[in-house]
C-alpha cells in the first residue's frame, strides 16, 4: 500500500464517534509492541474514558486525506520539583502504511506545542528499548532517555496483596 | 534522632494548609535524590495544583503521634490495553529519622487499597537506579521492575523546538 504519500497530515482531537477507530489503532499498537495478548479493552470502555464529561485522558487522531492514519494518547502528568503539570504521551502510533510521512511528527509536535500553550514543564514518554526507529525519531526532536531511572509496576494478585496488608 | 519510634503510622489527605509542609518535603526528597538544584517549586504554586477545584494531583500525608513523617504525590495514568486509569506515584518520600517504621509501606499499601477500590488496573513509579534500599522495599512488596521502557523527557529549550517546527 503506498498510504496517501503526499498528503498533508492534519491533526485532530479524538470525538466520541471514534472511540471504535482508538480501539482498532490501539489494537494494532499492541500488535507492533508484541503485546496483544494484554489488550483487552473494548469500545466503550475506551468512550467512557476519553469522553467522559471531566476526562482524564485525552486523544488527538492523525490524518492524511480525511483517512485516520495515527494517534496520540495522554495524560496530565506532575513534577513536583517545578510544580507544574506535564504531559505524558501513553501511546503513539502511526499506521505501517503510512509512515515515513510526517504523522508521528506531527503528533509530537502538536502536543509539544499544547505543553508549552499550557505552560507544562515536561513532555515525556517511555519507548520499548528494541524499538530503534522510535528511539532514533525521539532523539532527533531533542528528547533525552533518562536511563538512571526504571520503571516499576505492581499489578494483578501482587497489587491486591498489597492492598490488603 | 529516634522520631517516635514504636507511634502508629496514619495516612490522611493532604489539606490547603499543608503546601508548606507538602514544599518541605519535596525539598527534602530533591536533597536526597542529589536534584535540589532542579527543585524550584513554590508553596504557592504547590497549593495551586493540589488544592484547585478540580486536581489532577493528589497527596497523602503519613503521620507518626500527629506528626508529618513523609508523604506521597500522585496522579492518574491510564493504560490503553486496559482502558482503565492507573495510579502513577509521582513522589514517595520519608524523613530519614522516621524510616524503619513502615510509614513508606503504609503510603503504598494505602495508594495499592485505592487503586483496588477505585478499579484501577496498575500503581506505577519510578525509582533511581542507585536507590538500592528503594529498590529492595519495592520488590518485596511484588512490583517489578520494567527494564525493557526507557523513559524519553523533553524539557526547556528543545520542547520549545519542537513546538515550533
Amino acid at each position: 500500500m503506498s498510504g496517501a504519500k503526499g498528503g498533508k497530515v492534519e491533526i485532530r482531537a479524538a470525538r466520541p464517534g471514534d472511540a471504535g477507530l482508538i480501539l482498532a489503532l490501539i489494537q494494532e499498537l499492541a500488535e507492533y509492541e508484541r503485546l496483544r495478548h494484554e489488550c483487552v479493552a473494548t469500545e466503550s470502555e475506551i468512550a467512557a474514558s476519553l469522553f467522559a464529561s471531566a476526562p482524564r485522558t485525552f486523544c488527538e487522531i492523525a490524518e492524511v486525506d480525511g483517512q485516520a492514519v495515527g494517534f496520540a494518547l495522554w495524560f496530565y502528568n506532575f513534577s513536583t520539583f517545578k510544580a507544574r503539570h506535564g504531559i505524558y504521551l501513553e501511546d503513539l502510533y502511526v499506521r505501517p502504511q503510512f509512515r515515513g510521512q510526517g504523522a508521528g511528527k506531527a503528533l509530537l509536535k502538536h502536543l509539544a506545542a499544547r505543553a508549552m500553550h499550557e505552560g507544562c514543564a515536561r513532555f515525556e514518554w517511555w519507548v520499548l528499548d528494541w524499538n530503534t526507529s522510535s528511539i532514533r525519531l525521539y532523539e532527533a526532536l531533542g528528547a533525552r532517555a533518562m536511563e538512571e531511572w526504571t520503571v516499576f509496576r505492581l499489578d494483578g494478585e501482587a497489587l491486591a496483596r498489597l492492598a490488603e496488608l
